[in-house]
């Protein structure tokens, strides 16, 4: 079972209240997807993740078919039950990180040939192989096996590249035929160059996908490119089918998303930046292991009603930062998931009362985004 | 407020039950309490200790002296505020790590001057020192200003030692004045020496503390003779009065110390080793990091109740070690510090039903030691 509802269009933007059900449950759009690489979104319980309200979250094909290896989750009966979590799962479909191994990789028509690098050993990656392993991990969304072209590139390689990812997706769904419980998105590809993405798109739209991602943004192009970009490309794209936008998560990419008609994004974003101590607030980031929070006994942010901003100081999260405490990672990442995970929620309030532009302006000034 | 009610009086052995009361809550003993060294049990959060029923946990003196600094936990109005703990609290003194500094370090009559282990300036602890830190920290029982002689040491040197450390805890008594609120514990010395441990009861019984601790054993010394020791010392200790056993967490010393009139033991040892994913289990050790548990969807101990058991399967353990996630290290903690807590809330009962003999030589069968 999917299905994608559009259950309102915002008057002042391209913004959209959606909402997916998928076999593991409803997933209220636009949405932030926490990651989970290797079968745990990092220091995180599944508990706590529902706490949050995290309605579905991803995780990664190349790292599980590595480790613990994909016979492993076959035996513990899927993904799901492997890691105990019972809410949807999207798994991307390792071809961002088999081709982010430049030196070890070798591509053809057939598929990607890489070295693992943890040991080295040789592994094959292909449209019909991803199918397999998702199937096996059993995500509710999965990705069709793509390139993601890198930034910059030229017109000639970006065209050769999204035409293979095309060919590439069409093996996919001829490969994938549990149609029933699991939901095959293509990626529509085209770098920065427009024509290539009004071709991508329209090949991937033929080929009638219960969803579409936007790939290769967000991939170092100036901001004002990805934004331009976006929206060229939000506007090839069917209106009734979900359209996710991948690896975004600082608050203005997920604003901007949004507003050009984005339902789904993702990020490690919030944990990654936890790992450093630092914290998404209301007024902007907090460097919370800094030494200047050291007699600072006021919330992390003032305004946060999560478990960490009712309970712990600055102070008490800089020492355990600075004794290098696993309870300051966790904490400063339970924090930033809550932001973000609350920021999608109040950005859904704001569509719902047509307010969203206000609410961006309203956030940017105390975020202090000069945008 | 610091009270201690003997409960019951074992028929087959010298375990006892009793009820400490304290300004943050009272206390069932016998006993285990987690270890926060540094203002946080590893991994753990308050509620989760709360869950598992910790019912008092134990902080360090000398590494809150080092990091984050008495200071600091006095603007944050003590210890318990400072890491959103509200049940009972004890603080070592922090002469066991001073004396630990073995080339670091300078004994006086006066106390102990010592370089920091972490950036080697000179700090100054004494009996006054150690008190006004613990009077600060705001611990709910406090512990004298002691040496634990090492293992093997020489009668002079014991000899010599335990009398230094009963001048000290006059000193400490002297100083503390905060009876009210914090309970001081005087902690009796003299090694393996029976003669000298006469001599310390004796001594620090006419200071009248609130409690008392057996210091100087589990410090290498072989188990019978631990345990003889420790059979002699409780004889001499006020049966009126708590009974604490410092530095012991493996089961069999548990066993061993409730058998011969403990109430009360704390330890390092459920998180540090759930550091190298060892977990305590009804059938024994699992090191469930271990390749064998790679496809061993069982839990980590099938009579467990825990969190962990009831959710985890010792493969997705083994995963989480294998890709060095800390969820891995989070599940391990939970689980052996649930293990501790419930074996001791077992052993009441046992006490109390009168089968507490019986009890320890099921357990010991099942764990597979040979005793």
């Amino acid at each position: 079972m999917f299905q994608f509802e559009l259950l309102k269009e915002s008057k002042e933007c391209k913004a959209r209240l959606g909402k997916i059900k998928t076999n593991h449950g409803e997933i209220e759009t636009p949405i932030f997807m926490p990651v989970g690489t290797r079968a745990t979104v990092k220091t995180m319980t599944p508990e706590e993740l529902k706490d949050l309200k995290a309605q579905i979250i991803l995780s990664n094909t190349y790292h599980l078919f590595l480790k613990p290896g994909t016979d492993i989750i076959e035996k513990a009966g899927g993904l799901h039950k492997f890691m105990n979590w019972d809410r949807p799962i999207l798994t991307d479909s390792g071809g961002f990180q088999v081709f982010s191994l430049r030196n070890n990789r070798k591509i053809t028509e057939e598929g990607v040939e890489f070295r693992s690098h943890i040991d080295g050993s040789k592994k094959f990656l292909s449209p019909e192989k991803s199918m397999e392993i998702q199937n096996i991990l059993g995500s509710d969304i999965m990705m069709a096996f793509d390139e993601c072209a890198p930034y910059p590139a030229s017109h000639d390689y970006v065209e050769h590249s999204m035409h293979r990812t095309t060919r590439w997706a069409k093996r996919c769904k001829d490969y994938h035929t549990n149609t029933d419980n699991q939901a095959l998105f293509g990626i529509i590809q085209g770098g920065m160059y427009k024509d290539l993405r009004e071709v991508s798109a329209k090949d991937l739209i033929e080929l009638d996908f219960p969803g579409y991602a936007v790939g290769g943004l967000s991939v170092g192009e100036p901001k004002d490119l990805m934004v331009e970009i976006l929206d060229y490309t939000t506007d090839l794209m069917p209106k009734d089918k979900p359209r996710y936008l991948m690896g975004v998560g600082t608050p203005d990419y997920l604003f901007e998303a949004v507003e050009h008609g984005i339902d789904m994004a993702d990020c490690v974003l919030p944990t990654r930046i936890a790992r450093n101590g630092t914290c998404m607030t209301s007024r902007g980031k907090v460097v919370v292991k800094n030494a200047k929070y050291k007699e600072d006994f006021t919330p992390l942010d003032p305004e946060c009603d999560c478990y960490v901003c009712k309970n712990y100081t600055r102070a008490y999260m800089r020492h355990l930062f600075n004794v290098d405490e696993i309870l300051g990672l966790r904490l400063a990442s339970i924090h930033n998931l809550h932001f973000l995970i609350n920021l999608m929620e109040n950005i859904r309030e704001a569509i719902k009362n047509d307010c969203f532009l206000e609410f961006k302006d309203d956030f940017y000034k105390k975020y202090g985004y000069n945008d």
